[in-house]
């Protein structure tokens, strides 16, 4: 703590301290932050997982080692204990082919194209005429007449006008999600989706996309908004141009994995636990930079702060590293089993699953009560520029924990970037600031403090 | 128009209508963010100026050609009038060869050095032992027998606890300034300053530097922040390690350069002026994609938004885009100097010289009338989530036009990665979110409509 006593002479935050404001809270915070914009080690976790153990699809190599990797890390930053859940996992492989072309009066052109998580592979190369569309409904409209044998080719952009890209996202996801099963009712034999990306790039964006036992299962591929710009443009000009592609995923039985857990104990309720987790899986065509590196390393940074702080919880902390929330979810799924089964008291819970960008606020999800005592700890996150709490949505893989008492949050940092790197290659060391990181890091550490402080 | 009647059918953003707003005004702005989002052409003007123009320091051919380049655009855009304002600029040229070698007793390894704007060139290889100094006040601690025929190594990073990397920058940038007269005041015959970035990373950034009439002029370079670590490492082990750099550039007569103006006329008060502006200088290392490229398109882009939604302002708009803001700022002084030759009211002018990150809010420099006129837009601009206001600070360019009744602004974006890319060679256009930037030209719009509706 000796280094710590010397930042109190520096303070370089504007000192806004209000009547019911708690000064040593406030000092803390300031404290904490300082701290972790001069000694933060989020962007070295994060740098070290990227490079040491890379991606970490569910069921992949990469997956193991990264169980092994933070489980080492833990233990060796000295929480009080770190352990594994065993939970089983889906097991997709992309396979080793992957290509497209696009084939006009003109000649072939290559498209970037890349298979959707979940996609069986193509029977060889598929080769087939191409039916554009931007929703289901014009499916319906052109019926089975024009779409049987084709493959058809979903070109709905994320609408830029949000002011949040996630809620782009939101408008453009269920043409990954479903759309060969749609497309399937009308006897397409493949699908080509539009990357969901806003920008105009190179890069196909995978995801996971779902059948449905009602209908046939086929082929499903993103594509580069690029690609998809030239596709539509050719088929203005001829609707007979071809589309070839080969994708060679296929499914492995299920496999065991884990969610990695690390803990603080709590001095006054060891038995009562607030939670901050992201998702140790990712994708795995970059090394899963934002999604969800970022939120492992933050998760893990968060509690090595408060540790290094010299912070003695009240409540037990736990960093909680779940696996295949990409494809599956049954990570988080087999926490809350686990959680309610073992009769653990659970106060919070917060996720940080949307990328390293400068970090705004918190999306909260709790009673009325939570939530105005929560909105309260403006008063202390203003100063640090995290202050904009927005209603729900707090992350996918601590949703399973809901009970109507637990309450459940999610760092907001800033999205407009977000889905520049989503599920793709791009998703990379890179493309991550790590004053943005250590932010992030922080506003959590804060929040997990507050909560401990503050929740009875 | 009528592509923008549409828009209302799908607004995105939500609607917190207050008693006091003025609906008109409030659906006017959420058009024109809804336009910029959807067709906005900033990215497209600013990947032109880097990749048609390139880099553009004063005096150079590549500031010639922005100024032709800038001047062409704007009148193809149908400005009212375009014009250009004789401006002289000083000259100083970086010259071919710039290397540096750090040799210790193991051996020679390579340092990334870059002249600082300014310098004298080496001559030949300036080779010296090191004295590494924090601050001007180690110089005088140290005097001329530790100092004398050596090359002094200003090593103090930008201090990370900042929240804004403004401040870190304000609190670093006087040993680039100010560095090689406050050593060569001690027999130095070089300086070398640690780069203003809070990355650690491989590139020299550049910068201006001035000397001193009273002492010699001794050369100055930056040398990177890896590098710097490295030279501090080594300096702990063995003082007597030696620095050899060179580096060529040197200073030609001022140069006949331009400020490029253009106008969109006043319907009511034309003889009264608002101005949006950044500057059309910029270092040579990278293209300026950031400071200020991206001032410039969206200086550019916010008339063409207002005429694009058909707007027909009251006062007299112009684009401004200013000549030499890097190394003199003559062509701020100059458009200063004509303005109040020629009589001009200036209502308000407001710079975009911070960067094209997510735009959070303007800096506000008035009247406190004025001021408090200015921070009502927040019920305008809530929505769209860049109300935060803060005092003083507008802009370089715009300062010489202070004269107690101008309203000074600048825009403020997100400040945490522009010292990334700050005078270095990464400040090109792949480091720049096309979002981002429309987000600001979008704002800078929307305040000068707001201006033209609110002021007297």
């Amino acid at each position: 703590m000796k280094k710590l006593i010397t930042f109190v002479g520096a303070l370089a935050f504007g000192f806004s301290l209000q009547a019911q404001v708690d000064s040593t809270k406030y000092n803390f915070i300031k404290q904490l932050f300082e701290y972790s914009l001069t000694d933060g080690k989020s962007y070295d976790f994060l740098s070290r997982l990227c490079s040491e153990v890379g991606p970490r699809l569910s069921g992949s190599e990469g997956a193991a080692e990264a169980v092994v990797f933070t489980d080492q890390l833990m233990t060796d930053l000295g929480f009080d204990s770190v352990f594994l859940q065993e939970v089983m996992v889906p097991n997709w492989k992309r396979g080793d082919e992957e290509f497209g072309f696009l084939k006009t009066q003109s000649g072939e052109s290559l498209i970037r194209v890349t298979a959707l998580g979940g996609s069986i592979k193509t029977d060889g190369v598929l080769e087939a005429e191409v039916v554009e569309v931007q929703n289901f409904g014009d499916l319906e409209r052109l019926g089975k007449k024009a779409i049987k044998g084709k493959i058809v080719f979903y070109n709905r952009p994320m609408n830029p006008v949000h002011l949040s890209t996630f809620t782009a996202y939101g408008g453009g996801v269920d043409q990954r999600w479903k759309g060969a099963q749609e497309a399937a009712k009308y006897g397409a034999v493949g699908v080509l989706v539009r990357s969901l990306t806003l920008r105009l790039d190179t890069l196909p964006h995978t995801g996971s996309m779902a059948y449905s036992d009602k209908y046939d299962k086929i082929p499903a591929a993103a594509v580069s908004t690029v690609d998809a710009e030239e596709i539509h443009k050719q088929l203005t000009a001829d609707e007979h141009i071809k589309i070839a592609y080969k994708i060679s995923s296929y499914w492995r039985p299920d496999t065991l994995s884990h969610n990695v857990i690390g803990e603080i104990k709590g001095t006054e309720k060891p038995e009562e636990y607030i939670v901050v987790g992201g998702h140790l899986d990712s994708w795995d065509l970059g090394t899963g930079a934002h999604d969800d590196g970022a939120g492992v390393a933050q998760s893990i940074e968060a509690l090595r702060l408060l540790k290094a702080m010299g912070y003695e919880p009240k409540h037990t902390l736990r960093t909680v590293l779940f696996m295949n929330e990409e494809n599956g979810l049954r990570g988080g799924k087999k926490y809350a089993e686990l959680a309610k089964e073992n009769k653990e008291k659970h106060i919070m819970a917060v996720e940080t699953d949307a990328g390293s960008s400068y970090p705004e606020g918190f999306r909260l999800d709790g009673t009325p009560e939570q939530i105005e005592l929560v909105k309260s700890y403006r008063d202390y996150l203003e100063d640090f520029d995290i202050y904009k709490f927005k209603k729900g949505g707090s992350g996918a893989d601590i949703g399973p924990l809901k009970n109507g008492e637990v309450f459940l949050a999610g760092l907001n940092p800033n999205s407009q970037r977000y889905f520049d790197y989503h599920h793709a290659a791009s998703d990379v060391i890179e493309n991550v600031n790590p004053r943005e990181l250590q932010l992030g890091a922080a506003a959590l550490a804060a929040f997990i403090y507050l909560v401990d402080q503050t929740f009875e």
